[in-house]
Parts: structure tokens; sequence; C-alpha cells
């Protein structure tokens, strides 16, 4: 059995998300990259991340490089900038995994369920991407806030993905962060989750919480 | 305060989990019909229903004479049939509260999110309703035969609609029978619990259990 990490690449991770989930891969002994517009405000990201003691320090770069650098490439960005950014990347992820974190929020009504047209974003990175990336979906409903933190996540992740071993390759990503995960189904189902994160935004603002998630229950702990 | 509760009308009320809140609110001391395609059989599903010592024997109906009778009326008619069973409750539900439970499942593939083009069942049977019923969703993800059996629900029932005041009033009827249940945004949002519903079912079969549900976190018992 092989101890060597893939290489995770960031894209979008100087957002909300994507630097919540660079901070806890690099914490938990991954190689990271952290894509941003330009390599410098990667690079400005990356040196602010707190590493484990002998483990790699993440590096920074602009996003088409991060998917050039990345084994298994993340995609973290704001719905609005999705299709120019996958444009972006989409010659340099040909035959890798690709994780799509992507909820289509359109502000102002971000705690209103606005699907696209194909139903799920992770559907329209599929059609943008083409076959030859395999997209997987998940992190949708993880407060990004807590990720960034170390807080305890009270929080399952959903993922989703036609091909059961990639999804299987992306619930191990997420243990090794301390998360439980979940088969979800194929990727047509990242619907729910997505969908559901515009629920939880609302339920944050209805019960005045800050971080609510979902658990599923009636399993064994998986 | 009057304790005068209200009369609730389940459309479907003999099917799994028609039949199932027909139980549970019978028990918890409502007055319930139980609407069904003919009348008889509506009567005879009435007739095995197990009530509390003082509350009122459920009566069964037709489908439209459950709908004419009720205060509220519940929808729980599978997803193909929900067309023309809402035309046929129309007339009878003009002011009324309708609580709507459908989810749009597709057969075979049930564990597939498969979205109606309103994006929501509970959207389409407003629309299919006017602008005289008031739609609120929920119970979407409430495993039918733990209804039915009694046994303790460890699943949290989110509730849609436009109207807080109507989300509610079918929060404490939720209440009532032992179901902790949230505000969960605007009738749209109710893709969420619809799409949920294909997850769990396929949760189900991936790690062989019969009654996956949800738990929001982060939140005070509400």
């Amino acid at each position: 059995m092989s101890s060597a990490k893939p290489k995770l690449a960031i894209i979008g991770g100087t957002g909300a998300l994507g630097s919540g989930l660079a901070q806890c891969f690099a914490k938990a002994g991954f190689p990271v990259v952290i894509g941003s517009r330009t390599a410098e405000k990667g690079e400005e990201f990356a040196r602010g991340i707190i590493t484990s003691a002998g483990s790699p320090r993440p590096m920074g770069a602009s996003n088409e490089a991060a998917a050039t650098a990345g084994d298994i490439v993340f995609i973290a960005v704001p719905w609005a900038t999705q299709p120019q950014i996958i444009e972006a990347i989409k010659p340099h992820v040909e035959g890798k995994l690709v994780v799509d974190t992507t909820v289509p929020l359109v502000p102002p009504k971000v705690a209103r369920v606005q699907l696209p047209s194909e139903d799920s974003a992770a559907v329209a990175t599929q059609k943008r991407l083409g076959a030859g990336a395999r997209v997987v979906a998940g992190f949708h409903n993880v407060a990004a806030h807590k990720l960034k933190s170390g807080a305890a996540i009270d929080c399952d992740v959903l993922i989703f993905g036609d091909d059961p071993k990639e999804r299987e390759t992306v619930i191990g990503l997420a243990k090794a962060i301390g998360l439980r995960a979940l088969h979800a189904g194929p990727l047509a189902n990242s619907t729910a989750a997505e969908a559901l994160t515009s629920v939880l935004i609302g339920i944050n603002r209805s019960y005045k919480v800050d971080g609510a998630g979902i658990r599923i229950t009636g399993i064994a702990e998986a």
C-alpha cells in the first residue's frame, strides 16, 4: 500500500470554502496547490496556511497552473464565475478526478433554491468539462468557516458521482479531514445537496445560528 | 384558546405515507377523513385505524368528498397520479390550507433525482390548484412504515411555504404527532426535500438499512 498522498489542487482556493478545504487538507498532510485568479494571490494565501510538522508546504498558483499540477482537482468557485473558470481549466483536467463543490446560489436570494437548467451545478460542470474529466460532487453543506477554524463539524458530506469507485476516493479524502461522508448516488443527485445549501442558509437566518448542517440518520457509522 | 382540532383530510390516505399520517393524526386525537379512489376503500381503511380512547373515529370517503370535508387537506398520492387527482379535488380546496407531501419519484429509477419541469412537485401542485389554495409542503423524508408502526422517528420534517404563519400551522401538526419540524423557506425550496428522498432511497440500498432520514444540526431543539 502506497502512503503517497495525491496532490490536491483547489480551484478558487482563496474563497470561503476553498480556503477552508485547503487548510484542512494541508493540515492532514496532503500536498495542496491553491489556485486563484493570479498566482500572486494564490501564493499569498498559501503562506497563511498552517501545516502540521513534516507536512508539505502548500503552494499557490494561477487556477490553470493549479489544475495542471493537481492529481485531483477541487472546484470551489462562486456559481457566477463557474463558466469562465471551467473553460480556463478544461484543458488541464483531462483524465483527472474533479471534485465539484459548486452550489448554484443566485444572489441576492441565496436562501431560495434556484436551480440551473441542468438541475444541478455538478451536472453543468460535467457537461462543460466534457467526458474526459471524471466529476464527483460533494462538500456542499459544510459551513466554510467551521472548516477554516478547525471546529468540530456536525455535518455529513454527501458524495455524488456516477462511478462508485471515484465516489469512494472522495469519501476517503473527506474522512481524512475528519468528516463523515456517504455514497449519495449518481451525479444528478447532487441537486439534493445543492438545494439543501439554500435551505440551510435560510435555517441559519430563521433560527439565528451560523452553522446549520445535516446528518443522515438510520445508518450505522459509515 | 380553542381546543378544537382541525379536521384533516388525507387525499391518498390508503397509500404508504397517507395511511401512516392518518394513523398518527387519528391517534393524536385529530378528526381524520381518509380519501381514496372510492369511498368504500377509504371506509375500509378507516376501520383499520387505531385511535386513542375518546378520540373521534376516522371516516373514509372518496378523495373529492374528503377534500370537501377537511379543514386542512393533505395530498399523499403518487407523483404519476398527481395531475388527475389534483384536478378532481381542485374545486373543493378553494381557500384551504393544502399540505403537499408529493415526492416526484419516477419509477423505475426512484433512487435518482428526476425533477419536474417546475423544479418541485409542490410548486407544480400550487400551479395546478391555482392561487385560491394555500400550499405548504412537507413530510417528504419520513419513512412511511415508521409512521405506521409508531416507531420512534429519527428524522426532521422540513416545512416549505411562502407564508410563515401557514408553515407554522403545519409545523404544529407535525409536532402533534411527535416529529421535529422546521421552517425551511419558501415553497420553491421544497425541491431540496423532494430530491433528498431519492438520495435517502439510494442510501437505504447502499447501506442496507430501511429508514434513513435526516436531522438538521447546529440549531437548538425547535
